[in-house]
Parts: structure tokens; C-alpha cells; sequence
């Protein structure tokens, strides 16, 4: 059965010039075309159905039931953090307890969804866009297969402390050359559901055309989805002795 | 300097018969009181100071700056975490990311703080009260200090799964004669403040009185105070290059 | 491709009347043969090929290249694990660090590859058999696929304190009759290897026919199989400046 | 009472000219001087009792009982970890689970104390000495009071993937000014004991001349000591029921 996935996107940079001239149909579209390509001669399990969503959509982009029937949800947002209803915050962060995976992509490390699921200030250093090199802490993680030790980005500076939870399992690191580093590729379990957050995806740089960034984003899509083969019930019951 | 402590009650229960019996003054100062004493024959930095703040007080407990003046907020609630305002909540949060220690007793792991500060459903099996053997898994812990190895209660039963993130530190685990088992003491960073999670403390149970449980709440009040000399600011601000 | 397990056991007891009576071609043989039955219905890459591997043969059961050739090792061992020599013991080490998953069974808390790979004590308390009831702590863990929230053994009691690093990740607890709780499921990651440590499994106990236990260390023999599709080294290399 | 301190040393490019500059009477006792210098100021339970140990020495440094009468053993090697003895780091190891904490310093995390309480194979990429800027990821951490958020070495360079367990907590990462990062500030329990380990203090750099590395390591060194008032065995016993 193949894996749904959701690339939801703030879309407010994306009509702009500079980011057109990058994103000619918006980030969600530049993720979504990529995660398909990742498909090619995959086995039918690891399949990835796309389907992308924007704020300045009908119920902020889910409607007609589009969260329910979604496995992995990918977050982009950066300035509109405020206008996501508090109430859709809610029910992702309950979707997400219930199994869906949830990645959150660059500035989302703001956005209501991933701070209720941290629990954490979530914030960090930020300065302009220089270069960065991405390293893999951890390479056995299956969201590093296929990525080299280290590869060079030119992005949005993010810096420590990043005040987050320490993560799960911590698979990248990054070096900027104002002197910062950062911890660019973090993984979370929360309830049933998988959370990744990863750095890259500044609105004026072209991280989600690198190839190396592209096969993070598509293994982690695969990785966040639900694993568990029977479906569970978060459950909060009286039970009666078991002895 | 002190450690001042403040330990808030749901102080409902509090007022009916049985719940009386075991805690005349409520619950609160039944846990302020072994507080008090466990000040004895300890240096200036050690001691603590407590004060009290119940539901039904103006602000819910907190009039006139009390919590910005609380080091570590021990915090027991049950039936009426609804009513807690939205607003308090986050303000205790922000407070715990600020550095002010966070102690959440039994009850208080669906309290609307502690649920905040998680990020996951906090849910677990319960069932009526019962004979629960209490162990110290981690006994170089700070809150393990002069806890033996085991020690018996009886208690409202609380069992796995719970629905927490993993523990960063997991202090206690307990035994119901009914087989159930559970992760009763449980550590957590959250910005710059620590939270503890333990269970005993159901308001019909006289675990308070019990020598241990004051032992590991004594300590579990001065491990959470804050650790660090110089104070922090939560900062997400522009940097110049450090090149 | 196919995973690679190698089911190594101490193959002592296995001798007696009594676990021939549960066991007639020895653990190892019982463990075998469920791995095997699990392969049906599922697609290649998920595949078990198992062998055995005893302490009574030539090389400590690792002639010809079979530890080279193994993608997971399983151990039991119990009364002889100082027999084990400590070159064969520093080779699985080393190969786990490359990427072979290594599973230790109950006695194996003991055991040199376990103890080394944890740089712990590994103790426990320990007693009569007893009735077990087994949790499921993380039922999101692929490990804890199609496993109930509970079930029930009859097994060797082992208790709390366990002094094994914090696990990775915890997917389940025990509860004995007795009055002992353990951490009887923990994952650990070590090197480009995965380690599982699952604690059901005394020699006069039919525990390995449990359905459960089954399906869990079948789960496991598949977590633990490296994840990476391009081969690793352990590097420690000077390398120039990436400016 | 205070807390006793042994920093050894293998003691051998301090005999060099070009460490002598630096370190006029050897590592250990720069390291030495500063950690008596901190105790200025501070309560009894926090004053340090500093000796120092060499590989040249009787025993290899531990003559006359002197490693059971630490509380904290620092340790500085480099080229000759393989001179020091199997039983004597076994001994270290031992001891560190009974309570002793252990801070690795710079090389030391090819020591064999230190591997064997890791279980990984520490290995990390190195290059020449340059530009480090150290972070303080963990601001709130004991071993970061009075640090500042970041500051500035000249280090030989250690780098990323460091095949380490994840640091139970990562109080500092570094940046080096071609290219690398690194988890420079990790802490671990093990057994009874903690471990700390920190990357500063190449022979030829003057590291532990700077105020916050003298403030880092003074920090962790009262951090590292054992916290638990009652003395625990290390136990492996068969209980009694408690039921």
C-alpha cells in the first residue's frame, strides 16, 4: 500500500519574483515533483502519492478530509505561523499522535504544529544566507542512506543553542561559514507518529533542487510513515485486573 | 539564596470528608509541610521556601506576580484541568523555558501545563487503587538520594503505555498487584527548566505521608530548581558574523 | 537480498533431559525454525536465511568466514560465557560497529559482545520462574508490529535495578509476579549497528513458542539488519580542509 | 566533604620543548592549578582535592590505592593509549561503575577506559589546528554555568560523524574554520558514575590556559563527582519474593 503524502506550503513568498524565479509553481510543488521522481523503481509499499496544500486554500488547505487520509504530512511556513487557526494546529498534532508522520521543513521549526509537539521555546540563531556543509552524524540512520558524509548548501544561517528537546536519534549537523553550527536534521517520536524536523529550504535558495537534499526529504518521508502494521487506538481506559 | 517553591492544588477533593481524613489543610499543605521540614540541618542554598496557590484563589493561584517569583512549581490536579485558564497554562510554560522547575504529581500527567510542555497524548491504563511496589532504576539519580532500592504504597493503579516522550532520565518504575507497570518517575528538559513527572499522590491514598515519597519530592523540588548562575534570556535574534 | 541471521547459542543445557523435553535440537534449532516460518508471505529484501552457529564447534561456531557473513546475530548464553574468547568477543564488537545487528536473549545480559557493546554493569536482581506479564511501552516500534499491549510467560524473574545504558529506545516492560519490574525490551544503537536486548528465554521454559515472542524476535531479526543501502567504513582518517 | 581529583597524564610529549612552553611542569599540572584555583569562594561539599598520576609512575600512576580514594578521574591521552594496562582501565572501568566519574579529555576518547565504557568505536575525523568556536548548546546544563554562549580556540580540528552513543546530554558543539563540526561537550551515565568528555587541549595549544575552558572543566569536575549521600553496591543477587 502505497504512502500518502501531503507537502503543505504557507504560499505567500512563492508569489514573489525571487521565488518564482526558483519555485515556478510554489515549494510545495518543487517538494511534491521531487518525491514523485523518487518513485522510480521502488517497490509498491514505498510508493509515495503526493498531494501538495496551501494556506489560502478552502479550511487552510484541508478540506474534505485531506489530514484524515493523509500518512505524512510536510510543513513548510516561515512568516503566516499566526494564521494557521489554532484549532488545525490541534488536529494535526492529534493526527500525529495517532501515527501520521509530520516533517517540518526550514522555518517551521516556529510553526504551531512542530512547537506543540516539542514543547520547547524552538528557537535559535538566524542570520543571512551563506554557505553551509551538511554533515551526517549519524549514517546508519535510513534517513541518510544514500547521502554522502557531507555536502555543501548556500543558505539562511541557522545557529545553536536550538532549543529544542534533545532529539531521538540526531542525523545531521551543519557548519556555516559566519561561524555557527547547528543541529539541521533532528528526529522525533511523539505518540504513535514520527516527527523530523530539517533545516534547509530558505525561500530564496535553491536547497530543494540539490539532489542530496532531495533524497533526505524522500527518505524521510518513507521513514515517517506509519510502521505499524494493525491499526492502534490511543486509549485512556479502565482496564480490569489482569491477574 | 532560597529555592522558593510553590505548589499548587486543584483543591476540590480537598474539601470533602474522605480527603480530609489524610489531608486536614488539603493536599497542598499536607506536601508544603514535609517540604518545610526537609529544610533541616541543610546549607542557606539548599532550603526552600513554600507557598500555596489553589484553583479557587483570585488568578487562579498566581495574584500578584506569584509565579514569576516561583522557582519550581509542584502542580496537582485531577478532575478540573479544564477550568485552568489557556493563558495560565502558557504562562507557566514560558516560565519552565525560562528556567523555573516543573513538578507534575500523579493526576497532573493530563494537566494542561505538563501536556504543553510533552507535546504527546500522555494517556496510560487505570485502575482502581492497589498495592503498588515502587523502584529505583536509576539510584545515582540526585532524586533517588536516600530512597531505597523499593518501597511499597497503595495507590490508584496507573499503567504502560504511557504516552510520553522517552524519559531523558527514567527514575522510578512501579508495580501493581493487578500486573500492570508503569514508569512512575520521570525526568525531562524543557528550554532552560526541568520537569519531573510523579505518580503517587491519589487523594484518597495517605502516600504523602509516606517517608519515601517526601524524601523524592524533597529532592525532585531542589534538583528542579534552577542550576544556572548567570541569568538567560530565551533569544532568537539576528547575529552578526562571528568570523 | 535476503538478511543473513546467525542464531549462536552456548548449547550447555541444551543437553539435559529437561530442555530437550522443550527444545529437542536445542534453542538454537527452536529459534531456527521460527525465524524461517516467518518468512512466508513476505516479499525478498524481508527474507531470513538462518543458520546456527554453538560453542562446542570449531572457532566457537564462527569457521569459515560465518561471522563475516552474518547480517544479524542472535546469542543465547548463560552458565559459560567466560568461555567465550575475548578475540571472538572483540570481532563481533567490531563487526556490530560496521553494521551487523546484534540480539542478545536473556542471559545474554551477561555476555561479553553485550557487556562490551554497553559499557555497563548489565546487572539485574533475579529469581524463581514466575509468572510474567509482558508491555508493550512503545507499540509504534517495528519491533512491537502485531504484538499485543499484553501478554503472558512463564519465565526466570529479572528485575530492576537493570544497569544498562538508557535505551535508545524502550519497547517493553515486564511485570513478575513477585513484585519485580525490568526494562525486558531496549534498543541501542552502537557504531553502524543496531542491538536489541529481549529478555524472555530460560533454557526449562517453552517461552520461544510463545506466538508473540516469535513475532517480536522475527521483528527484530529485521530492525537489526543493516539499513544502508552503500556500504560504510569506520574512517579515522585526516582529511583536508573542505574551504 | 570534599570532592578528591586525579588528573592523569601519559606524560610524554610534555617532555618536548614545545609543550614545555606551555605547560611548564607537564598537563596535568595546568590542569591541576586551575581546578585548586576554583575552589576560591566555594562551600566545603564543593572544594576540590586535586593529585596528579602519570603513565611513567609505579602502577602506571595508581600506586598505593590511590584510583579506590578518587571521586573523579580526568584523563589526558594521546599516543600511547596501547602502553596502558588491560586490568588497569578494566579497574577504571569498575570503578566508574561504582560511582567514580570520568571526564575523557581531547585524545582521550581513543583511550581504553573510555572506549570501554562507550562501546563504540569513537572514532571521529582530525586535522590540522585551527580557528574552533565552541557553542554552548545546553545552557542551562551544571557544566555550562558562567560559560558564555560561545568563544573562540585555536584546536587541532576533531570532526563529525564522532561514532559515539547519543550523549545522553550534548552541552557544547564546535565549528572549525575548515569546515568541520563536532559534539565537543558530551555527558553519559554509566553505571553509578558519569562521564564527560571534552574535546579541547592538543599538547602544542594553550586550551587549558583559557578562562572558559578552566571554568568548563572546574564545573565538570564538582558535576561528575558522585551525588548519592548513601554509598550502593553494585548488586547481582537473587531476592526473596516481595509479593
Amino acid at each position: 500500500m502505497a504512502i500518502k503524502v501531503t507537502v503543505w506550503n504557507e504560499n505567500v513568498h512563492d508569489k514573489e519574483e525571487y521565488v518564482r524565479a526558483i519555485h515556478p509553481n510554489g515549494i510545495h510543488n518543487t517538494v511534491k515533483d521531487f518525491l514523485m521522481r523518487s518513485n522510480a523503481g521502488l517497490p509498491e509499499d514505498q510508493q509515495l502519492i503526493v498531494r501538495t496544500a496551501t494556506l489560502d486554500q478552502p479550511e487552510q488547505g484541508f478540506a474534505d478530509g485531506l489530514l484524515e487520509d493523509t500518512d505524512v504530512l510536510m510543513w513548510w511556513g516561515h512568516m503566516h505561523h499566526g494564521e494557521v487557526s489554532d484549532e488545525l494546529a490541534e488536529r494535526i498534532v492529534h493526527r500525529v499522535w495517532g501515527g501520521m508522520g509530520f516533517i517540518a521543513l526550514h522555518s517551521a521549526h516556529m510553526s504551531k504544529p512542530f512547537m506543540r509537539l516539542m514543547g520547547t521555546p524552538c528557537t535559535l540563531h538566524w542570520g543571512d544566507e551563506k554557505k553551509e556543509i551538511m554533515w551526517t552524524a549519524m549514517p546508519s540512520h535510513e534517513i541518510a542512506a544514500g547521502v554522502p558524509e557531507h555536502f555543501e548548501l548556500e543558505e539562511e544561517m541557522y545557529g545553536e543553542p536550538f532549543m529544542v528537546p534533545t532529539p531521538d536519534e540526531l542525523v545531521f549537523m551543519s557548519w556555516f561559514e559566519t561561524g555557527y553550527v547547528f543541529r539541521s536534521g533532528c528526529c522525533y517520536k511523539r505518540g504513535y507518529g514520527r516527527v523530523f524536523y530539517f533545516e534547509p529550504g530558505h525561500e530564496s535558495r535553491p536547497s530543494y533542487h540539490n539532489e542530496h537534499v532531495q533524497r533526505i526529504l524522500s527518505n524521510a518521508a518513507r521513514w515517517a510513515a506509519p510502521h505499524f502494521a494493525i491499526p492502534h487506538e490511543i486509549k485512556c481506559d479502565w482496564e480490569p485486573s489482569l491477574v
